[in-house]
C-alpha cells in the first residue's frame, strides 16, 4: 500500500542545465564568497509521484560553483529552520577533514562558514557527508564545483550542467503516491529510479523541455555523478564526446573521440561535443535499463540545418 | 517449471572471432555500402538450453563493420519477414538522431537505408535502439563498427573480435529447457548468463574451439560490450594488454601495460597483446563470478615454443 | 540462526599498510626468490564476527611483492598442512598459462615452484585461481606485485598498501557469530561486507589505528582490488590524487588531479597524494553504501600544522 502524494514545497526540483556561471575573467586569485542553503522539501519525481528530497538551494544537483585555481573560498552553509536533520558539505576541491564536512555541520536553523584554498583544477563533486551520507546524497544533496585552471578553459558556445543520482524508495517506478526512502534497497544498491537532474526525464519535452543549441555550436558539459552507488556510463546518443577529462581532473591529456565515459559515484567529468547535424542528442547512462525503466534521460536539441 | 528446449533455427549463434574484414587499403575517402539483416531466431546458449535471440545477421555480436574516417556509408537495415518486432540500428559512429535509429526503423519484411559520414576514428558499438532497447541488446542485437584513422592502424599478425552481453532469463544458469526473457531480472541488473560471443564458453574447447595464434605473434582485439547494464573488466589471463584505447576512442595517448581495462556497457575497446610463451590466454570479465558461474570465457591458444 | 563465533587462529588478518618493501636499489636485473604460504584460518571480521578466511601468509591482502622489470622470479607456493582445499597463484605480472596458476597448484602440505620473467612494469594483482576462484579471492586470497620500471619510481616520504574485497556470508553485517560463505549472494554480486585490508574498518581508531604521516609529506598508495566482482571508486576523503596510473599500468601518461579513480576487480592502481593540512584522510570506495553499511574504511592521519 502506498500513501497519497504529498503537497509539494516547490514546483520544480530539477536544476536548469543552462544555469552555469560565466567563465572567470580574472588573471589573479581572489577571495570568493559562496553560500548554500541545505533544505529538505517535498517535490515531484514525476507527475503523481512525490518524495522528500534533501537539497542544496532547492535544486538537484545543487548550484554549480565556479572558482579559479588559487582562489580562497569562504564557504557558508546554512540549514533551513524547517529541516529535521543535520547536514554539511564535503567538496572534493577541499584539502582538510572531510573536505569541509567537519567544519560545516549545521543543525536546523544554523549557519557555519569555513575557508579553503582551491589548489588544483578540475570539476569536483560536492555532497552532504553526515554519517548517513548515502541517504542524503541519494535524496539530492550533491552538486559540482568547477576550479578553472589559471589559463581558463577553451571558449565554447554553450556550457551545460547535469547530475545523476539514484533514488531508493519503497514504491515501484511510476507508482502513484508518496515514496518513502528504502534503506534496504540502498544497501543492496538496487534503486527504484536513476535520474538526471533529480526528476524523471526532467530535461525532455515531457517536463521542462530540452536544452536547445544551434547546428554548428560547441558545448562543454559538466556532469556530476552523486551516486551514491552506481557508476555512470555517460554517452550522448547521436553524437560523441570530442574530448573528455576522465573523472573531471584537469592536468593530464584528455581522451578524444569517446563514445561512453565512466563517471564513478562521487566523481564528475568535463566533456565537450559539437553539433554538425540537427536533431536531438540524448544524454544517458548507457546502462540502458536505467534509461528504459528508471527515468534517466536528458535531451539537447540542435536546431537549424 | 521449465519448458522443453525449442527447435533451433541455426546451429551456431557465436560470431567467429577471426571474421574481421581486412585493413583498409585506400588513402582517400570512399562511399561504402553496408547491409545488415535483423532476425529473431532460436539457438542454443549451451547444449540443452535454448533462447530466442535477436541478431544482426544471425550472429552475436553482429558483423564487424570496417570503414575509414571520412567515408560515406550507405547503411541498409532489413527485417526478416518472420520477425515479430520492430528493429533498427544506432551506431555510435553516427552523428544524427538516435545514431541512425530514427532513420532505420524496420517492421518485419521491411528495408530502410540511410547515409552517414564517419567523421571520427575509433571502435564503436552499434545496437538496436527501439523503446525496449535493453531487451533487444540483451538478446544479442549489438556489434562493432571500426572507423580506421586516415593513416590506418599498426600492422599485427591477428585481428580478433569479441563481444560481451548479459542474458536475463526465467531459468537458472545451465538449467535444461527453453529460457524465456525475464524483464524483472533485467530491471534489477541481475543476469542469468554473462556471455562472450553470445553463447556459454563458445570460443573454448567445450564448443567451437579456441582461436589459435603462434608464439611470437601480435594480436589486436576489438571488444564490444553490449551490456545492456554491466561494466566489463576486460583482462587476458596469462598475458597483459600492451596498449589499450580506453572506450575505443582513437586520438588520445593509449594506456600501456594494462592488466584489466574497464569497458562500459554501450562501449568498446581496442587492445593489443603479443604472445611470448605457449599456452592459453583466457579472455574474461574479471568480475569473476561471471566467469565461474555465468558462462563467460573465450580462449586464444598460443602454439609453438 | 547463527552459529557462535569460532576460536580464531590469528589475532589479526589485516595487512599492515606500512609493510612495503624498500625501493629497489639495483640498476640491473636479478634473480629473486619469493615464497608465499597459502593458509585457511579463522579470524575476526570485526569483534564478535568470525569467518574462515583463505590467505597468502596469514594476511589480507597478501604481502606486497616488489621486483624490477627484467628480473627473473622463482615463485614458490606452499600449502599449509591444515588446509582443506587446493590453492595456487595467478600473478598478472606473469606471461604463461593462468599467470602461473597451472604451475603452482598445491594440495595441503605441498610446495610448488615456477619461474617467470617480469617483462612489463606496473602494479598488478595476484590471486588464487582454482576453479572456485571467486570464492577464494572473496575469502582473502589476493595481493599485489609491484614491478618497478628500470629507472624506479619517484621518491616519496611514505609508501602505503591497501586492498579491497567483498565478503559474501550467510549473516547480516555486524551480526554476532561465525559467518559461513554464501554462494548465492556471490553469484548475485550482493556482498555482506566490503572491506579494506580484510577486516571491518581495520585501519582506523576502531581497530589497529590509522596510518600516520606528517603535514608536508608525500605518499604513494599501492591499491589492489581483489573483488571478486565489484568495481572500486577509490577516493581519498579530504584530499585528491595528484597522479594516478590507471589500472596500475606504467608506461602511459598518468592522470592528474583525480578525485576518484576506477579500480576494476582484478586490477590495481598506483596513486600519489601529499598532505598540506593536518587531519584525517579517509580512503574509501565512493560507492558510499559500502562505507556507511558494509565496513569499508581506512584512515591516514596527517599530523602537525
Ligand atoms: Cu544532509
Ligand atoms: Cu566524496
Ligand atoms: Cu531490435
Ligand atoms: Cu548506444
Ligand atoms: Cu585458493
Ligand atoms: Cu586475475
Ligand atoms: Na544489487
Ligand atoms: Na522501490
Ligand atoms: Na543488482
Ligand atoms: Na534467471
Ligand atoms: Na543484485
Ligand atoms: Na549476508
Ligand atoms: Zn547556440
Ligand atoms: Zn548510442
Ligand atoms: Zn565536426
Ligand atoms: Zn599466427
Ligand atoms: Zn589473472
Ligand atoms: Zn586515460
Ligand atoms: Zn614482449
Ligand atoms: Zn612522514
Ligand atoms: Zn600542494
Amino acid at each position: 500500500h502506498m500513501n497519497d502524494p504529498q503537497m509539494t514545497d516547490v514546483d520544480r526540483i530539477a536544476a536548469d542545465p543552462t544555469d552555469v556561471p560565466d567563465p572567470i575573467d580574472r588573471s589573479s586569485p581572489a577571495t570568493v564568497n559562496v553560500e548554500l542553503e541545505t533544505r529538505e522539501l517535498v517535490a515531484e519525481v514525476e507527475p503523481g509521484v512525490t518524495y522528500t528530497y534533501m537539497t542544496f538551494d532547492n535544486q538537484v544537483p545543487g548550484p554549480l560553483i565556479r572558482v579559479r585555481k588559487g582562489d580562497t573560498v569562504n564557504m557558508t552553509v546554512t540549514s533551513h529552520e524547517d529541516n529535521t536533520m543535520p547536514h554539511n558539505i564535503d567538496l572534493h576541491a577541499v584539502r582538510g577533514p572531510g573536505g569541509g564536512a567537519e567544519a560545516s555541520m549545521v543543525a536546523p536553523g544554523e549557519t557555519e562558514t569555513f575557508q579553503f584554498k582551491a589548489t588544483y583544477p578540475g570539476a569536483f563533486i560536492y555532497h552532504c557527508a553526515v554519517p548517513n551520507l548515502d541517504y542524503h546524497i541519494a535524496s539530492g544533496m550533491y552538486g559540482l564545483i568547477l576550479v578553472e585552471p589559471e589559463d581558463g578553459l577553451p571558449e565554447v558556445d554553450h556550457e551545460l550542467y547535469f547530475g545523476q543520482n539514484e533514488l531508493y524508495t519503497t514504491g515501484d517506478v511510476s507508482q502513484d503516491g508518496h515514496h518513502d526512502f528504502d534503506m534496504d534497497a540502498m544497501t543492496a544498491e538496487e534503486p527504484t529510479y536513476v535520474l538526471m537532474n533529480g526528476e524523471s526525464r526532467a530535461i525532455t519535452e515531457n517536463r521542462y523541455g530540452p536544452v536547445t543549441v544551434d547546428v554548428g555550436d560547441t558545448a562543454r558539459v559538466y556532469f556530476v555523478n552523486g551516486g551514491p552507488n552506481l557508476t555512470s556510463s555517460f554517452h550522448p546518443i547521436g553524437c560523441v564526446w570530442d574530448e573528455v577529462h576522465p573523472q573531471g581532473g584537469i592536468g593530464g591529456p584528455p581522451h578524444r573521440n569517446i563514445q561512453t565515459t565512466p563517471v564513478m559515484p562521487g566523481s564528475a567529468t568535463i566533456a565537450t561535443m559539437h553539433f554538425e547535424v540537427p536533431g536531438p542528442v540524448k544524454l544517458v547512462d548507457h546502462a540502458l535499463s536505467r534509461v528504459a525503466r528508471k527515468g534517466l534521460l536528458a535531451v539537447v536539441e540542435a536546431e537549424g540545418d
